[in-house]
């Protein structure tokens, strides 16, 4: 029985099915967000939504009893369970946010389209060779902070009043939005050399975000590059190496027969 | 008949005459815009400009009449035929956007000068490799988008109030334009948690962009790179191989010559 | 008399010479911008100016002197030439906007500074490269400037009023600078599908300047790359040949003294 | 006794101490900023900040001790010296501002944690190769500062009055921030010729930094890619010349064999 359906959701028609039901899922959803169609489709709607998660819980139920705790294992099955678990919580009160959760079950794609899959997972693989210098670009954000809320934190409360603030703030001014006329310029107006403090901020995380993407394009680089040409020059100096070792055999014949003659 | 028309519109001759006659329609067109101009000159410009365009009509048809059934199989032909055939349609009422659209008969100097063919053809040749992370970037904004409708859409019906206006408010905040100031501010006045929605969709949708940017530089250089070095390569190698095959027809002739002797 | 110019202008001697009046006059032109200053010693300050300028234009006649027709055929010349003699042109009336361009002199350091003109020599070498897809930037500037000029030229006089206006309104959206809240949203306040001709235009602009760049990187990656790492494959390959060689002049012995022999 | 502190100091538990004591001052800092925090527990958390304070000074003073001389030729030794420093001196009056400095000490974690000092190492050693391309870039602010001054600076002091507040508004231009909308666009009402003046500044600052980055991006990738692909090409070569050269003793072998013969 367990094997029985297993085969059946491992088949190709099965994934088919359900990225037809995700797709059919992300359209309802967004008709919802229109209010005249919800004023005038809005039971249906609602009713379709329904149906479509029932099938997902039957299809997340069917899976758990196949794979068992193998499910557990697999990123992307804890993924669909969480999100289709969102779902079944009763949305009201403070948790009514979670109806605008829904919505996240259409990434659910992504772990069933293959392409996709790839692209998602190369770009969490190139993550963790990212460390070091997130955490360096963390620990300045935490000190620029600090000081931020230090310095400025009296005069500008609603920009640096609090750590959380001064953080926001900070990403702000590190994306280049608004970092002049929005807020180091008000800031010079009481403090004037407050440039000392934002410019050499704004040079060295963008150095440093400059360089995180520069690692990036390296190490695709080199998987990409050195791989294919490594492979061909490979090619070429073997077919060398056999030229010469059959060369090398002539001549150790040729020293034999000389030697059987004398 | 048919094939004298050919070896005619096949001449660089006749390109030049088109190229130069585009030019000149580019310019008259700029020169309608002029109020000015129009006022003093607005009777010739617009005869010269129908004139050219009666030329563009012949051009067209005669090579509808050199090429038939092959013409429509050539994507700049069918370009070339829609640009002029828009020119065609009586411009009034609620097709008046058409005159506008006349200018982009100059864009037919793509097709028409080898170099510019050439670039639109590369960049165009790097789109289906960035097929995977395009859709994944669109979902993303789809997903975002429906989000952004059911969280904000109430309290921000201008930003947020429609899936489209969700989509091009979320395509801004991706260009970082205004996102903190303009946007973001403004609605965690209302919900103070917004960042923790807009943060994440900054953070992953410049990361899925810049590793799109990546790929394409990736690819280019392996096109341009591995093709020039594995050539010089492969020289140095044959020369090897070829000496190394001379070394061994030597050796064998002395092996043939002693064999020869006994 | 000629020669004897030429070998001391050609001394490094005089080159720092000229380097330190170039940052002398660099320093004066700087301090001339602060009123408070120019009101206690601006009479000094000017005399000083005065005579640095009087020692260029010496120097430029001890080097057309030197090398007559010569130094004309020298771009680096052509611009001392002009820097300087802008600095003699009565700076009265309309050409006010000269004295200004005084500091242009400063500019004269890349010339004589050789790591400083290198780094431009090879930001100039790299222009040509890119012909083609700046003709095309500008193609495509010349087409959307026509066609926002009389779609929005109307409505919008003081942004796409005439295609001047038109094509730097253009060029603020390419920069994403305030594109949305500041140009396009009002627009769309009056026709509501303006996003439809902006958006493209932003994708299709950002994308070709993206491969403007990309292309400056492939092209910089295989000048160094290909160059350093071919250098040390040959050397590798002659090295081979060299004993493959050597081996066929003993094998080539040792026939002949067979042949001797018999 | 010099030698024994030397060998508890460079103990892995000592350092994993010290970063223990950096993180907790870390915390001790950022729970400063919160003035609720403060009301409550002000008092513990400055005695706790002093007695950290206290520890770091032992350990700079044991570090001295088993160093001596040595010690301050080491950057990241001195760095730690100066920050430390820093808390010692009574912050009041104008010197106030150096209590926002005490959160500096968090930034000696990159030279505890051996990943963070590498990147940071990494990020520092490519400063030298840039050193024309800034050098050039200074130059050219310097120039349109004072260019800047003298043209716009009656007409506009907040933004041009002085070479520091050009130099500013030209590094905000530079990043883009406003760039039309905040400050050429005003200018332009005034001087409706300034877009001559900015726009060449912007494509030209902009093209140096952007070739700042292909040269980081370009010796990157050779340090990276030449060292292991030469690397896998001359082990290829070595065992090509080794085959060779073991034929060249056969065949010399077989010459000395015959010469012995006659």
């Amino acid at each position: 029985m367990q094997a029985r359906i297993k085969s059946i959701i491992e088949t190709r028609l099965w994934s088919r099915f359900i990225i037809g039901l995700i797709i059919l899922n992300a359209v309802v959803l967004g008709l919802e967000t229109d209010s005249q169609v919800m004023a005038n489709f809005g039971g249906p709607l609602k009713f379709f939504d329904t149906v479509i998660l029932a099938l997902f819980v039957v299809e997340i139920a069917l899976r758990l009893f196949a794979y068992r705790g193998a499910f557990f294992r697999d990123a992307w099955s804890i993924f669909d369970f969480t999100v289709v678990a969102f779902a079944l919580v009763p949305a009201t009160g403070p948790l009514q946010v979670l109806r605008a959760l829904r919505i996240l079950r259409v990434m659910r794609m992504i772990s069933l389209v293959p392409s996709l899959r790839r692209v998602v997972g190369g770009l969490i693989a190139a993550l963790p060779g990212m460390a070091s210098i997130v955490v360096l670009i963390a620990l300045v954000f935490y000190v620029f902070s600090v000081m931020a809320t230090n310095l400025f934190g009296l005069a500008f409360p609603e920009w640096f009043g609090s750590l959380g603030a001064a953080g926001y703030t900070l990403f702000q001014i590190m994306t280049l939005e608004s970092w002049s006329m929005g807020i180091v310029r008000p800031v010079m107006e009481v403090y004037p050399y407050a440039w000392a403090f934002f410019i050499p901020f704004i040079l060295s995380t963008t150095y440093a975000v400059l360089n995180l993407f520069i690692g990036v394009i390296v190490s695709a680089m080199q998987h990409g590059d050195t791989e294919a040409s490594q492979q061909h020059a490979d090619e070429g100096r073997s077919e060398i190496l056999r030229e010469i070792r059959a060369l090398r055999v002539e001549v150790a014949e040729l020293r034999q027969a000389r030697r059987e003659e004398n």
